[in-house]
């Protein structure tokens, strides 16, 4: 299928990149493509960014069926732009939208389809340290229908923001609440998809937190309500012993890209990484005895998050002294150079447009 | 606040009542009101039924914040217009509201708007035997912004749609299919709440129930995955030994309305109801001592919904010989002519419009 263009006839003046913020610009163009039972996906198309029209029974709007994904365009010192692992990023959507019942996207049209809208905009790239063009990808249920059922109509559209970082504070260590009333997702559920649902679940406990002063919450199982699951939207590494420990991907929670990255780079380093399930209580007698070395959150948005303070059960335990920890900073670093193009790609994680 | 009115010019034809099928045709006009932080929830109207425009990083579209309610009007033989508990719904969506960061609606507000709407496009409401006007009201998260927080705009929307029978096969009873690999809710999620989550996380279990052949799910818990929850979009009851059992409301399924009502109207017959936990297998064993005598699953669309089989582990149980239940007949004929304004109303059920 050939990807057709519309060019933008009003460019848009372009944000200051010295006050980006996350996610509330966008840029002059944006990719479409339609999906009809029967017909398959068809009619990619790049288009002036703008607004969609819906009808109000439109099942999106009632029954929360849409996915989505996340991911970042970088421009290099020579001028190159480099995606950051999108086959993985295309891969997890296709994974949410099987959970979700919305038929599979071809991985090769949806690539072009990313590199097409990325390099139609490329001068909405941001270029300062800790800036990039946050790419997002989703899709929503379009049948104009209030039954509950899969819709027979979809539509795909990629939107992109250039962003800063996506916590104003930087690299500071962050203050976390670890959750136990609310739950995010269980085994059997949506957990591991990136929908709208999971985040619907968890605004309340943020909400929650943000009040009692914490940044964001660490979700507990919610069968058992003991193991640690994630981050807000992040995975969470709690560095013990030399050795680092962050939850198995078993379902309810999200397989983040940005996780594999660490995980990956950590055995590089020689470092062990255990994928196994721990429990709150573990990572409070890591810290009793004290082996509670580091502990940080990964996700595309602020790549490399260190948790500096842990809230739990009406006790803040302070980790590193508040201090980014080495690993998190060295993690930083490699992936952001890697992302910016100064440090090579030995992984094969960076793609050209 | 006043509502405003603005009539459309140009109505269109209305369906055939014979051929009336759920949810696709909705009437001339729809209520809507606005929400912004700081000034609340303001220019409550009723205008020409139409789309809605809205930018492609509108919150609903990623993070499924957004509630729903659904509820009927009924027109009497005299040609009163009836509403059935419309308080309930109302008090219910501002349960749904609050689970999702969504700002209160003002009850009595709604109640009104309602009626509104209803009143002007009074002609809509279908008036043959298991017709009636369904009512939908939704609120969405409207915020053009990408990061993960409560939105700071909302819209709520009423649409009106002429409604045959949920089931086309009428009140027949239905091949259900106990669910054990998915699950759609667990306390401390969004179970109780009538949001988009539960919903989209319903969707996979019911394409595979169906390529199975059977209608609906029966859901277990999401902890034990044994204990009975709910049956799709309705609550589930089991006539054992002439006692009536039913899921107590411990937050991982809706609150139906339709169950109370049951429950009411059981009390009142004189039967006992059970709103204890009980599992999958007492359920199993029952029906092996003889003791399952009916079961039907209760909600607004359907009103009472006779369960004629039930699949569990690879084995059909077939309850009460596939026959329509003494107790579900009685249940429908009973609420249906409440409804419908033939049996007087001694719960105090009926609102007027
Ligand atoms: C719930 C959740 N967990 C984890 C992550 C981290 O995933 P990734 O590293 O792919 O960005 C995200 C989002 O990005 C998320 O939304
Ligand atoms: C999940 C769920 N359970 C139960 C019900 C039954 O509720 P009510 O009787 O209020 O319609 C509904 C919907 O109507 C529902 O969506």
């Amino acid at each position: 299928m050939e990807i057709t263009v519309t060019r933008t006839n009003s460019p848009k003046v372009k944000p200051d990149e010295s006050s980006l913020v996350f996610g509330h610009e966008f840029t002059d163009h944006m990719f479409v493509m339609d999906y009809k039972e029967g017909q398959g996906w068809y009619d990619p198309r790049i288009v002036p960014y703008g607004p969609l029209t819906l009808d109000p029974s439109t099942m999106v709007f009632h029954y929360g069926q849409e996915t989505f994904e996340g991911l970042k365009a970088y421009k290099a010192e020579d001028g190159t732009i480099q995606l950051f692992r999108p086959k993985d990023n295309i891969r997890r959507m296709n994974q949410s939208n099987d959970r979700l019942c919305i038929p599979a996207i071809d991985e090769d049209l949806f690539l072009e389809a990313i590199k097409a809208v990325v390099k139609i905009d490329e001068d909405w790239i941001p270029t300062s340290p800790g800036t990039s063009l946050y790419i997002r990808p989703f899709v929503i249920a379009t049948d104009p229908f209030i039954g509950v059922k899969p819709s027979s109509t979809y539509m795909l559209m990629i939107i992109l923001s250039p962003v800063g970082s996506y916590y104003k504070e930087g690299l500071n260590p962050t203050k976390i609440y670890v959750e136990d009333e609310y739950v995010r997702a269980v085994p059997g559920g949506t957990g591991y998809a990136k929908t709208g649902a999971n985040y619907a679940a968890s605004l309340k406990a943020q909400v929650e937190a943000h009040k009692k002063g914490y940044s964001q919450v660490l979700w507990l199982d919610g069968i058992e309500r003991k193991y640690i699951e994630e981050v807000g939207t992040s995975n969470a590494f709690f560095k013990v012993d030399g050795k680092v420990h962050t939850a198995p991907l078993q379902g309810s929670i999200l397989g983040g890209i940005t996780r594999d990255t660490s995980i990956e780079l950590l055995k590089s380093w020689g470092i062990e990484v255990i994928e196994e399930p721990f429990t709150i209580d573990d990572v409070m007698r890591w810290h009793q005895e004290g082996k509670l070395e580091e502990a940080f959150a990964t996700g595309t948005a602020a790549v490399i998050s260190p948790i500096g303070i842990l809230g739990w059960k009406g006790n803040d335990i302070q980790i590193n002294n508040q201090e980014i920890g080495k690993i998190s900073q060295k993690l930083y670093d490699t992936i952001t150079e890697i992302q910016n193009g100064k440090e090579k790609d030995t992984f094969d994680w960076i793609v050209r447009v």
